[in-house]
């Protein structure tokens, strides 16, 4: 007996011996490898044993100094150049590379200021110091947030926190009114455009957004150049955006070519208030200044004083901020290595390109193992061993204004994709450590620890990355098995995910201690003092994104796992409505059980199987991905489509899975929750029923 | 049927209802009141009524201005002063006051300095800042740790965090070689003479402990004078013995009078390294300066850099301090209201009365609730009112200095009170809050509770302390009943626990947000701000004093609930050896049962029984409290004879219940454990066994 399961499925079998005790010595094969012949199996591990000993760590470090070697914000000339080096890396591995220019609304910075005004005058700096020990440090780029109101405003201070809904109503329940006044709140919390819209909801007339020594300062260990975590003059950029969509603000769900129709920016909810980033030592010399009561427990921070929630009248502040918002071109790298047997079924791996500075770490060491992985699968190819579906890999434009570059390829390829991408797998800024993680969609994550269970753990004798995941983070429902996050929002594989119903996932590998994000100190110098000079890190994620992808390409049949979906559904449920826990569990018992026996049934004779059986396979399997997909839409959301996976609504930072049901949770709503729950049954009982 | 049970033991009765499902509307009656006839409880009653009338909110705030209007520091002239004052309102009040002199070894601050000397020089402030919005801090008192060594070390430094054993262990982990450095630990953590030991231990030439901005400074709130919280300058005092006994250092185990015998003062284990306590603007000045590595998770502190294990050899500290050590005269004043029925048998009240300066908070918050129970007692005996037991309210001298004054006495007169002494209630620095709380042995729980239950909350109508205390700090394991904790070290109660075994209690009263501890800044002014004018706190405290004096004084046999050890001696052992949870609370439980039927058979007609009966009925249960006395003392410290509650031994923070058995679990030495548990358990089986 071929006992060809998924492993998820395996391990809950086991687990549930009471019902199906089934258990014999070929279940040793892991499940993204059952759908091979015998013979087709070991051709293929041999392959991928060559292809797992490609990633090259000298190669890699000469890919990242290459990228990293300039500033490159998108729309601006560097950017254009970086275009070009990518697509010169691709093109000289042997593939073919695709520059798809796209034309979104980006902003540009022109100036901005910040100044105590009264009781005294003093003018606060917001540059970035220039450091001796590191000489990409001496550009002296402007500090900013994308898309902040260009104004001038002169208002006394209030210090909301992190700027979260909580803090917001906090300050209202307390009676400080913020109508008018410069808001000042620091760095976590929430994405930083929630703390635009909120501030904004209250009244505020500017933001100042801070990074506070509590939360990635001195606090936390030495700081740059002497160690890795945020000096006092050190700046988080980033965008605020907060649309009811990803992508180009003004061409929602649809591409953003040169001639497109475009909304109306007037129509559009682009930030209204003058917004500024600045550092410690600027912020010390505002909230030192204030004068107002004292704050609720949670609020004080790391500088040397009590803070306060208002600074009284006599503090006026100044903030004058000026932007440009305009369209300009960018493009997309895409690299095609064509399939020899499904040509049509995709698997993407992706990064994007565009930094707010350097971008050593975001996003390069990512980006880097996207094109040290297409390397070896180019090289392979050129070997004559092509995968059997077509590989994509490609670095996004813009992701740093609002995942624009891969939102617009999605918005122009959403039929080639959507039952036909196998996955998407995305690397953003991944390589920071050798502590690999991932964030997946429940049908990827056997394939995914599959593929960890192939690649060495560095620094460990004989030892793989899945042995240290699960030992570090195991499931608590499956023994042996790494937890993976739940997948949402904030990188490039929100459009597929969301938009296009592609089965999707994000690596990253951390352990480093340090923070240098969004600012002008996310350089080479910084990333070798931090992560390390050896690309260890980079070697194991380009490892992990070779392998997964070479398993999703080249299995007959595509390893996805749709039973899975049956467990976290179940899961989600009982924790959100635990009146449902019970037909929950049954029902994601019986999704689990239907796609086991399915497994079963196809792979019982691999064999025999004809090149249609197993692209019609591989399709039953997208449809059961695809069943989630709702072209309503999420509730005041229409450009998210996937009804189990989203960012959430209220902070940009959690991943809802199962969205409408997170929503009314959130919103206290029984009936939208009632709702949630029976559309998701149903989801599940039609899930269940769908394997044929 | 007259249910005529502890509180506590009905409360279990009721839990256990399977085994004795005993109730009826008599056990209504509190079980510290169970003892009166009828006719006696209604007499008991009104008497009860009008002393809980007596605290009085502007008396209490006049003896608080009173004692708080100079610095008064054991031994000096204006400590003699306190100790008139403090006589004069006992005596005032119509009571036999008694001035018990004793000559112990103090110490007294000569001078102090510590400078950084390179990379360049600067000489650190010791001094508090007076304030202009607090006359009280113009005092000008030195900063210094009583006992310190004399002694100028220039030295390289290392940083110890909170200077606790595994402090010290990590730092030798590290390689970090204390060996004729001077040492910086924060307060916190430990009690300070152990921070002196512990570096001691590890080769330090000097120690400087300082107040961390992070543990009671800006990072808690506003500082004093704007808010309560420690200020830049603010010093914390305190001494630093650490001696295997209490009170006076040359003399342990015998009263300290004026020609006693004493032992050298060269084999006395006194500090040997000077030691200099400092505010965080002194300790800014050096831990800015250190170069060496970043410190572990956990020791960062407030101060707005990152904080690093070593000061590198390019940094150097001088410490120089001169105190004297010498014999001085203090007294403990004694005041005396002889019982009516059972003279013998004593009820007392105590706090200090010395102070490191004002003492506004510590000690004199809870001095004025003794002297101000001793009023309503006095004001009802004048009224012909008399307690049955003789009642005595004790202001201690020189507890700073090692809990000198209570000790003296209580070795000058342990056969009086080992036996005879019902109870001992300790209000060092009572009244910080309307939260009540305290700490008590086990048998004294029941009757704690009772006195909570007729004491009103303020600013909660028909409400009482034992509502308000058991709904914030309920007793997990029974309900509706406070959660009391174990009473260990720390202030005047612990020579009566552990030398005498004379059941005790700690009241305390917080709730405020603030720290002046030990600082200049614990004047009426802090206190008042901090806390408040208005003596609400006080009167609260002075009430549960009185109720709980009363009832221990006034009930025919007096209120004690032995039954009450089993299950805490058995919750102790199920927790540190759970092999033995069995066994221990089968005993336990069979400690409870003896002791319940005892009260139930005791109490069964109380106007039956003779005075002699009610006096032997009270000898059986102090000789209850009398069986965990071991006159051997505990390893390492013969003084200690309670095995029941200790002081801990390594850090002096935390009370020890079954001293022997934690520290056999802290040293990890299973024999200890097991002997341990066997004495514990055929304590447990006498205790059973003991009721008559």
């Amino acid at each position: 007996m071929n006992m060809n399961l998924p492993r998820s499925s395996i391990l809950v079998l086991a687990a549930n011996a009471g019902f199906f005790a089934i258990v014999s010595a070929s279940a040793q094969v892991p499940f993204s490898l059952t759908s091979f012949t015998p013979s087709e199996r070991e051709a293929y591990l041999a392959a991928e044993k060559t292809l797992l000993e490609s990633p090259n760590t000298d190669r890699l470090r000469e890919t990242h100094t290459t990228l990293a070697q300039e500033t490159h914000v998108a729309g601006t000339p560097a950017d254009a150049r970086t275009v070009e080096r990518v697509a010169t890396m691709f093109r000289e591995a042997g593939l073919e590379v695709q520059i798809h220019d796209i034309w979104p609304l980006l902003s540009t910075p022109i100036s901005a200021s910040v100044a105590v005004v009264t009781p005294e005058y003093l003018k606060l700096d917001l540059t970035e110091r220039p450091l001796k020990e590191d000489p990409y440090s001496a550009v002296n780029n402007l500090t900013w947030n994308a898309y902040s109101a260009s104004g001038q405003v002169t208002a006394p201070v209030v210090y909301a926190n992190y700027g979260t809904k909580a803090d917001f109503a906090a300050l209202a329940a307390r009676g400080v009114d913020c109508k008018g006044k410069v808001i000042l709140a620091r760095y976590g919390g929430n994405y930083r455009g929630y703390k635009v819209k909120f501030a904004q909801e209250a009244g505020a007339a500017a933001l100042l957004i801070f990074t506070d020594p509590a939360d990635s300062g001195y606090t936390k260990g030495l700081t740059y150049p002497e160690g890795s975590f945020s000096n006092d003059c050190c700046v988080q950029r980033g965008s605020i955006l907060t649309l009811p969509y990803q992508g180009d603000p003004l061409t929602p769900g649809v591409e953003a070519v040169e001639k497109a129709p475009r909304q109306d920016e007037s129509t559009v909810a682009l930030p209204k208030i003058p917004v500024q980033p600045i550092s410690y030592a600027a912020a010390k010399e505002i909230l030192s200044r204030m004068t107002g009561p004292g704050v609720p427990d949670g609020w004080q921070g790391g500088l040397p004083f009590a803070y306060r929630l208002t600074g009284g009248d006599a503090l006026q502040v100044r903030v004058e901020v000026e932007q440009k918002r305009e369209i300009k071109r960018t493009a997309n790298v895409i690299a095609t290595l064509p399939g020899s047997e499904f040509p049509d079924e995709l698997v993407i791996l992706g990064a994007h390109h565009d930094a707010w500075n350097h971008g050593a770490a975001d996003p390069l060491c990512g980006t880097i193992t996207v094109i040290e992985a297409a390397r070896g699968f180019a090289a392979l190819a050129k070997q004559g061993v092509r995968p059997k579906r077509t590989l994509v890999f490609a670095a996004w434009a813009a992701e740093e204004f609002g995942i624009i570059g891969s939102t617009e390829w999605v918005e122009a390829n959403r039929d080639k994709l959507s039952g036909h991408a196998v996955a998407y797998i995305n690397l953003d800024m991944a390589s920071m450590g050798t502590d690999f993680g991932a964030s997946a969609t429940p049908s990827l994550r056997a394939v995914i620890a599959d593929a960890a269970g192939v690649v060495p753990q560095p620094g460990v004798d004989n030892s793989s990355v899945l042995a240290s995941w699960s030992s570090k983070s195991p499931d608590p429902r499956m023994p042996g098995f790494p937890a993976m996050g739940d997948i949402g929002g904030g990188s490039d594989h929100v459009a597929f995910l969301c938009f296009a119903g592609v089965p999707s996932a994000g690596f990253g590998s951390g352990g480093s201690k340090g923070n240098s994000y969004h600012s002008s100190y996310d350089t080479l110098i910084w990333y070798w003092k931090t992560v390390g000079g050896d690309y260890q890190s980079a070697q194991l994620v380009t490892r992990m994104a070779a392998a997964t992808a070479s398993r999703l390409a080249n299995a007959p049949i595509a390893p996805l796992d749709p039973g899975a979906y049956g467990a976290v559904a179940a899961a989600k449920i009982s924790q959100l409505s635990p009146e449902d826990a019970f037909a929950a569990t049954a029902q994601g018992e019986a999704v689990r059980a239907a796609w086991s026996a399915w497994w079963f049934r196809v792979n019982q004779d691999a064999s025999a199987l004809t090149h249609d059986a197993r692209a019609k396979a591989t399709q039953s399997l997208l449809a059961a991905d695809r069943l989630w997909m709702d072209e309503r839409g999420l509730p005041d959301r229409p450009w998210y489509k996937n009804t189990f996976s989203s960012p959430d609504e209220d902070s940009g930072y959690a991943a809802w899975t199962l969205p409408k049901l997170c929503r009314a949770a959130e919103r206290g709503d029984p009936k939208a929750k009632q709702e949630a729950v029976a559309d998701i049954l149903e989801r599940l009982s039609r899930l269940a029923e769908l394997p044929k």
